[in-house]
């Protein structure tokens, strides 16, 4: 069974290529966007001014080729694509962490953005410590390469 | 331009009826399911037995129509879509961050789910505290919720 969806808005961002773009928002986090929801969805907002924290899910538009192996920034060896953030998966949808700095109506001001400009974006989730915050959790392959 | 995504697997929880379903995994860490991965997909998930969580993308498949404003599980007032995890979104993707217990071939034992029996499977990532966990988020509306 086919899931069918369509773009509720676009993601602004500083990167206008692929090669620019960070290994993850949270660690640049300083970068900034702009989420602009389509107007028609713009009702949907309402209460969202209140999380300092969204989580984005957008459409990997440029990705490519879906690929079960592939090497992440963080090379050299190649991992399961369920294993990496790598944006050529089955199903190309990208999830990032971003803060919430100000809605100015249909228009979010964010920042930690790690996507490419004009990404299209799918969902928007209000991030909740309670739910998604594990500090303790561990880094998996990842666990040396962010302490190199 | 439409994005068409297909399951990756099936995930499998003891609820068998919307009604049973806990606001989140999370708070209800106990609770044991299986993520079914269709084998043609299995190598993909070659390292993600490193990961202590991993964040599970799945379809609602039975949310029924989307809505820009609902009441969410913590009522009693309705909020936008956006600012709530309710399953009726535009999209409907659910996101939920659950404990890898173990994997066995193409299955992964995991508890904290929180989805109906039988979902689709759409995506995992591998939950990665560096990129994914902010504790100092504030909880938005939830906030006095969550405390009472």
């Amino acid at each position: 069974m086919e899931v069918k969806l369509k773009p509720i808005g676009v993601i602004h961002t500083p990167y206008k290529n692929l090669g620019e773009i960070p290994i993850q928002g949270r660690l640049k986090q300083q970068v900034e966007g702009t989420v602009e929801v389509h107007p028609e969805f713009s009702e949907g907002l309402k209460d969202v001014e209140r999380f300092s924290h969204i989580i984005l899910l957008y459409h990997f538009h440029c990705s490519g080729e879906a690929k079960l192996l592939a090497k992440p920034y963080l090379g050299p060896e190649e991992r399961g694509i369920f294993a990496i953030r790598h944006p050529c998966r089955p199903n190309p949808i990208g999830l990032t962490v971003v803060q919430l700095v100000k809605r100015k109506e249909n228009v979010l001001e964010v920042s930690g953005v790690d996507m490419i400009d004009k990404t299209p974006l799918l969902d928007i989730k209000p991030y909740v410590p309670q739910f998604d915050s594990v500090p303790e959790a561990s880094s998996g392959w990842l666990e040396d390469k962010l302490s190199e």
